[in-house]
């Protein structure tokens, strides 16, 4: 099976992919599911979030890191850890993490929600379903390449290489090479653009709790889309 | 000052850029300049450069690492090396490289072509030309970050940062660990992408040529650009 890391998105996805924004849509994705929201919708733009409001959904999301006007939540996963969120819609909107995960929904058959926090739950879901290759689609941060996203995808390629044989590509080999460069992911977390962004609005401890590995077992999962709106459950 | 490495072209270039594609088309363009072309002129397509031939013109490129019907020489430099091209232009068109330099062409002050052979003098060159921000743009391969190119820009930034401070991007990063990972290159390059596709052509010569580190003081640099023709002359 193939084994690709993309460290931007790009072009067709023909079958499994984990999307990664480990700081922070797809960390606090799998919050939002783990504090039993019943789905997340991924939204076009801002101004589709607002429309999007309603009794039964939370409109969570930022921009540069920042809380946006008429939303009710930021993009915090330790915020949104604070909440409960059943028989609620999520509605997500964010500068890169939801961005890629609208790309890779366009062609791939299968579309997962990967970060440190569920990589290993990923990576066993994404064996599970891939028939001929997995890709891993890193958001990046403002069409670049992210230290903090390449090395998450790291490790989702180590869990993935410890469960069979892979035929590995360039952005593979990039990533695992730095992942096994660098051990504790807080040092790539903490010093990516992204990080050092976050770092410097008082957000430091967010980047803490992104770079805590597997303690989740939830798999945001990719439902369906329609009219542009993506939808993710839990898996 | 800036140092940025963009694993992928992306974007506006305020300052010095050094657009890297080791395999092979920095590395060819560095030796055409050794064997004494006059200048370089990359192209925007097959037909321009076609267009271009004439009896003081030398057309070389490829497509898929293989010749082009029409063109002169291919895009090796070994084969470029067997030739003395005094008097002459050398109009080269190849699948990544070229496309990366023409558009760091569009912005930056100051465009060098750099590879493993011509690492040293290439930074040395930047460093002495910038004033804010030195660039190293990867070609990458067909829209996606490449490990030789990668690693190559790694080297690039190991060599600047014995010559002074800097600030890192994420991509100057990656590039660094990547190169502090893998001592020796022929690792990166003959197991990348772009390097199994020429071993499969039995271009695996070109490989061991490309990864020999800083053996030419030639510098391609930008001499400007007219009508989208991009020139380079030996600086």
């Amino acid at each position: 099976m193939r084994l690709r890391v993309d460290l931007l998105p790009h072009g067709e996805y023909p079958d499994t992919v984990i999307v990664v924004d480990v700081l922070r849509a797809t960390t606090t994705a799998t919050v939002f599911l783990e504090h039993h929201a019943d789905r997340l919708l991924f939204s076009g733009s801002i101004e589709e979030s607002l429309d999007l409001k309603s009794e039964n959904t939370i409109v969570a999301g930022e921009r540069g890191g920042l809380a946006v006007a008429g939303f009710d939540l930021g993009n915090s996963p330790i915020e949104a850890g604070t909440g409960s969120y059943a028989g609620k819609t999520v509605v997500m909107n964010t500068t890169n993490g939801t961005y890629a995960a609208r790309v890779a929904s366009e062609s791939a058959k299968h579309v997962l929600l990967g970060a440190l926090r569920n990589a290993h739950a990923a990576a066993r879901k994404a064996k599970s379903l891939a028939v001929e290759e997995i890709a891993i689609v890193c958001s990046g941060e403002r069409g670049r390449a992210s230290l903090d996203d390449t090395y998450t995808a790291g490790v989702l390629c180590e869990y993935l290489l410890a469960m069979g044989e892979f035929t590995l590509n360039d952005g593979a080999r990039i990533a695992l090479t730095l992942r096994r460069q660098v051990g504790d992911p807080i040092e790539p977390l903490s010093s990516s653009s992204g990080g050092m962004s976050l770092e410097s609005k008082g957000l430091g401890e967010d980047i803490r709790f992104c770079a805590r590995i597997s303690e989740s077992t939830i798999v945001p999962t990719l439902q369906g889309s329609t009219d542009g709106q993506v939808i993710f459950v839990s898996g």
